[in-house]
């Protein structure tokens, strides 16, 4: 690896080419090169999320959408001839976000747009009424104390940055999924923020929330960006500013969701899988257009194109729609442990779940040793812009506790700074899809996809972790009020 | 003119300053040049938007929001140093929005994004149920039969072009004014449409419409563009649609508002007035930024730093914020009524009522034998990209009573385009506001504020028309359900 980062990209690519000969064969990259054209030339992808958002629409866990996208995606495979389509069960919660709203009520009295946190408690009938303490980040509220925020709403105003690379993002959301219960720690009576997301538009993007143990929950809203500035600029007068939060969310229990399951057989090596993700679950707010129908689309599209392909994929390619990615990855869990005992025959995992934007990047996480295969499979998408990027992937978070089972996983990097405008808000919608760039994730994945499956040799495993079936990053229902 | 348009651009020029001569002083044009080059370093008018939208915001006809932006316009013109600033009383309609909602039923279940149009009333407490009948616009309407429409909701699909000179205004606007009339003739009970606006965000946009006399209304509701979107995807499904409507709008009878009046004194010819409009009152889902703070901000800017130039003006500057132009102009009509008889001393209206946006012209109606005025006036705002375009000026809503009186008007034409992707929406906020653009602006109107004051001659007069206090456009209350 380093030896080939230190190369100039030349020698690089001659050393790729050779060391990756054994595992590709010049008529398996001929066709894998054919493959990402005829991709270029194939709407299915974009008809896919045409109909999951116009004849299901958003699907939050638990909700009868949940359960209408299940059944969508169950005779959407079984119709495009995908194998041994199922749908495997997943118990997930079930949030009702009702409504939610804010007003300013002193200095000068204005209605704010905002939208509940997932997982948020909703308010008193009349709602509550508090002096609002603007902190920064949800570092800074560490340094705050029980005087300055009891009985208070506190109000997160970082703003998250716009780049390609979405690295705002997990700054944004600290104080998303757990300045509410540590804002409640200190006596807190209420949180707002500035979005986690890049909106200029008068649209909140909501998003999961975690509570801790012990503490009484406190109700939690995003603004949108615009209302966040309304608010900074009335707290620039120096005037105590007042607001007023109302909220009809609840939790209500749990309901059964499922994991959709499809397969291209393998032609040899059938037991060997090849797995792409994608989440059906949606927020509630937009109809889940590029979180994450985009994605059901590219990876159902891929693995057909890839089935169609000559020679045949010798491994399975399995599509996996998981369940609740949104509100505790109930599916990827779900998913890891009742497939452990076959963790070893998941050869390789990529999941889309960053929407239909211009890929830019392929990074790999593999057995050192099968680094120049990854360079070799990154030369057939490289016409699409795709550049090598390196070892830093994940796998996405649905394929993060089979990643940790030793799975190896690639990521296809795609332009991150458009979908956290419309993440989670009410914007993420179908007319916000561009089907020449859902083209060219399917030519993407499913040039990979295919070239994932005939692989001589694989890509090796990676070192288990410890916590074999992902972070427990599901939102624990909160104590009653 | 004729001659004019004909001549090359130099020989133009030419003859247009040599006519010009008389009526503005080189020191005049000197000065004014340089009072356009001070406003182009002045933040006076952004202030005043921030100002406005921060410390009042929604400020609709009726609402405590007008009441407080009529106290803050008071307020404002004083501390500014305006004379003789006082409220004149109007009288306005008081329409409460209250909350729509709309939901697909049938073939897919789905929320949609929808918001009341102005004066819509709004519907029993468990809604209305219809099958949908699409029809592209307002004239398509009337091939329309009753047997096609009779208790069903008529959604109007007509999508409105962004372009830079707001064409397509008018034509989406047609089914917003009248669309929900017409259709409760033909026996329909409802209204949704596509929305006159180019937002592509899930905002709708609202705006007035009329009732027939002796027609029993029916719910009227604009959809967002993705929401108009999505019911045209179930429609193309071919099976039958069904929306259910649900909104708490209704009128609340009459309200005191006032227009607010200003003025910088003439040095000399006091008693003539150059008049500067803008509109205090706003739609109630933004803040009303660029519709109209940034109008009430520009001229009140334009108005100041003209008083300051010298040789002072001659003429009297006078600014009037008008109550409710959005919802029957009736700060308009009653200005023009309580000063028929000061028609005559009215030399020149401007109105500044399209946001604050890139200039790139000015058309003027004035006496035909003024126009040599005219393009010595716009030689000196053409460094800021003003063409002059021709003779086709309105001096917008709230002068077009004063000039069926007869008074001679100028319009600063903007780049439309942007405004209309905000206008009537939520989106209409301070973080929409430009401040080099406002400068530009107020820029603008300072310099040819400044020469109307100061043209020897004036700009004659007008041909009065028939009905001197404007079409009465004011939406009537409709008879109660």
């Amino acid at each position: 690896m380093s030896l080939i980062r230190r190369a100039s990209p030349l020698t690089a690519l001659l050393l790729t080419l050779a060391a990756a000969a054994p595992a590709l064969t010049p008529a398996v990259l001929t066709e894998a090169r054919a493959l990402r054209d005829r991709a270029l030339a194939d709407d299915t992808a974009y008809e896919l999320v045409r109909s999951l958002t116009t004849e299901v629409g958003p699907r939050l866990a638990g909700t009868p959408g949940d359960a209408a996208s299940v059944a969508w995606a169950l005779r959407t495979l079984k119709s495009l001839g995908f194998q041994n389509v199922r749908a495997e069960p997943v118990t997930v919660p079930r949030w009702i976000r009702g409504d939610a709203r804010a007003e300013i009520m002193a200095p000068w009295p204005q209605p704010l747009i905002v939208t509940s946190l997932g997982g948020s408690v909703g308010t008193p009938v009349g709602g509550i009424e508090a002096e609002v303490v603007p902190v920064t980040t949800f570092d800074d509220l560490k340094s705050m104390t029980r005087a300055q925020l009891e009985g208070r709403i506190v109000f997160f105003t970082f703003r998250m940055e716009r780049s390609r690379d979405g690295a705002g993002y997990g700054k944004a959301a600290a104080a998303r999924s757990r300045g509410a219960a540590e804002a409640a720690k200190l006596g807190a009576v209420g949180m707002v923020m500035r979005p986690a997301g890049t909106s200029t538009s008068r649209t909140p993007h909501t998003g999961a929330q975690r509570w801790s143990e012990g503490i009484p929950p406190i109700p939690a809203m995003a603004l949108s960006n615009p209302d966040a500035d309304l608010l900074e600029q009335q707290l620039a007068s120096g005037n105590p500013v007042r607001l007023r939060l109302t909220s009809t969310a609840r939790w209500d229990g749990e309901a059964q969701s499922a994991n959709v399951v499809g397969e291209i057989p393998g032609d040899g090596r059938a037991d060997e899988i090849v797995i792409l993700g994608a989440h059906l679950d949606s927020w509630d707010l937009g109809t889940g257009a590029h979180d994450d129908a985009t994605g059901v689309g590219i990876i159902t599209a891929a693995a057909k194109l890839a089935g169609e392909a000559k020679p045949r994929p010798r491994r399975t390619i399995r599509v996996v729609f998981f369940a609740n990615e949104e509100f505790g990855l109930s599916g990827a869990r779900a998913y890891a442990a009742k497939h452990a005992d076959a963790a070893e025959r998941h050869v390789l995992g990529m999941e889309s779940d960053l929407g239909a934007y211009q890929p830019f990047g392929l990074t790999a996480r593999v057995a050192p040793d099968r680094l120049p295969l990854v360079r070799a499979m990154q030369s057939v998408v490289e016409p699409l812009g795709i550049d090598y990027l390196g070892t830093e992937a994940s796998g996405g978070a649905d394929l993060g506790p089979l990643r940790e089972l030793g799975m190896p996983v690639m990521d296809l990097k795609t332009d991150a700074a458009p979908y956290f405008d419309l993440h989670h808000t009410a914007n993420d919608t179908f007319d916000k899809v561009d089907p020449a760039l859902v083209r060219a994730n399917v030519a993407a994945y499913a040039a990979l996809a295919y070239l994932a499956a005939q692989a001589e040799g694989g890509f090796g495993r990676l070192p288990k972790v410890e916590k074999p079936v992902g972070p427990a990053v599901a939102p624990a229902m909160p104590a009653q009020r």
